[in-house]
């Protein structure tokens, strides 16, 4: 059969010999690299990388996913020099890409962009002293600066199960999620990645033993809500100053006070002890009529487009 | 001086040659190897690698950061062989890490955990009509499902300007950010990722001209909201059903009818379309009236802790 023998035959370079690494297709046209049965050597991978990647192109696939466990790390430097880009790697292992359509703009959807954190607003049974905690790492070691318990959500946990898992470890307190008070989102945080920080309202199950992690807390006690809230640091930054004024509205005494709202809002805010502003997402408004706001819709709080709000706004009468 | 160039010399292994990469202390007793000062021989950084680890050790170091651009790939596997671990990367770099302090738990913070997605409640000038897209790839092909605009927040982005920027692209309209009408949070997204999907009411600036995108975008168009509203893929799914009475509480012609609160609730809802259940967050209630709830508070709704609702919950009447 010379026709087909032939090297320039249209019919063997449109239908090619499989490809030697194992995967499958995706739904967006792409190629997921079975991590399980990639070959074990760097220099046998690096040769059945090269002939699927033209196998492939010829089937006008468009990304191609690449896992790579830590125990072949050795594969690394030989994908990075085909064309791979890292896209994300959790302990084990690295993710990379190739995307092959040139010239096309690439369509993959980009890695995990950002980490959440929580924080919880705990009161004692009598409601008037609330549950803090000083660190004793970290930038507020040594400064003797009260704060709420706070974490970061572990992947696939719940924020309001998170927020009781930092409670229990920080201070050993048992405490139930309730509610959440308001979420902040904030840019270039760790590794440059944006943040998600959700504050919630716990209700305290026992409020009479106290057992700080040894590892993490300095410090924790229940501190009267009336010092913990005039923490100079705090009330220097309009976004704090925002966020204990949402804790105040939340308090038992304050119940009915708040001036209810049917959507989340977002308001700028900036963050008073660095550069920046932050978006602050939030229901009540009570805290706004307070502080000389403009009133509903004026001065775009309504519209959630709140302009930066200097510190002017938030300080305290 | 004998007794400091003797090698059992205590002062010589307490206080040993300074390391040879490069690096700063970090505020938690950590390290962070300078990226820009790496030797670019893997052989000459696998013994500055071993010295450095070597002093940092009798120095009581704990978490060591080492970032790897996609430059110096070939660094990986030899890192990998000092013991480091991947911790997370972008396109151009992965940063792996080594916990010092064999015994004790690492407390090195994860890498980012969560993608964050936007969706956007777009209304034509008149009200009754929803800005929809159906999508070009991925599971929804074909199928003839009209869905709201969606997508991925990027690194750095802003929740608005997101859905704004969703908006533009997918569809060619020009929307601005109003407020956030709920947010979802589910695990076991993509790359095993967790999830956190947030539904924007925006305005619409001009409805007049329909742009979709080639790339993404098999069609897009203004549905009447009866239709949108009333597919049965959606219907299906407890958590779906309630963000469309969610999305319907929010329209203009049912403004003051919702149950305004004072704090973001937590609800949680089967998916539906597959095995498992999601958080939903919101302030409005009255979609929960509207489906029989057992009123505020006695279902554990008020409480943010609400039981997982079958569809017979959040079946319309």
């Amino acid at each position: 059969m010379p026709a087909s023998s032939s090297p320039s035959s249209p019919t063997s370079s449109s239908f090619p010999s499989p490809p030697p690494l194992h995967h499958t297709p995706d739904p967006y046209d792409g190629i997921i690299i079975d991590p399980q049965q990639l070959p074990k050597d760097p220099c046998i991978f690096a040769q059945h990388l090269t002939e699927s990647l033209a196998a492939w192109r010829l089937q006008h696939r468009r990304g191609i996913w690449l896992k790579l466990p830590l125990t072949l790390a050795s594969h690394v430097p030989v994908a990075a020099s085909s064309g791979f880009v890292f896209h994300h790697a959790e302990q084990d292992y690295v993710m990379m890409t190739h995307w092959l359509e040139e010239g096309k703009p690439c369509t993959l959807p980009p890695g995990p962009t950002h980490q959440v954190g929580v924080g919880a607003l705990v009161l004692d049974k009598g409601g008037k002293n609330i549950l803090a905690v000083q660190e004793k790492s970290g930038p507020l070691r040594g400064t003797g600066v009260w704060k709420m318990p706070t974490g970061l959500l572990d992947v696939g946990e719940d924020i309001g199960a998170g927020a009781e898992r930092e409670v229990k470890e920080e201070t050993g307190v048992s405490a139930r999620f309730k509610h959440l008070i308001a979420f902040r989102h904030a840019h270039a945080f760790a590794f440059g990645k944006s943040d998600l920080f959700f504050l919630a309202r716990l209700e305290v199950e026992d409020d009479s033993s106290l057992q700080p992690c040894p590892h993490e807390i300095a410090a924790c006690d229940w501190v009267p809500l009336s010092l913990f809230l005039s923490q100079p640091r705090f009330l220097a930054s309009p976004l704090y100053a925002c966020v204990y004024d949402l804790c105040r509205d939340a308090l038992p005494e304050n119940e009915g006070k708040a001036r209810p709202v049917t959507a989340i809002m977002g308001t700028q805010l900036e963050l008073g002890f660095k550069p920046g502003a932050a978006w602050l997402y939030h229901t009540s408004e009570w805290h706004h009529e307070k502080h000389g706001g403009k009133g509903e819709g004026e001065d775009g709080l309504e519209e959630g487009k709140g302009a930066k709000k200097g510190a002017g706004n938030h300080e305290r009468g």
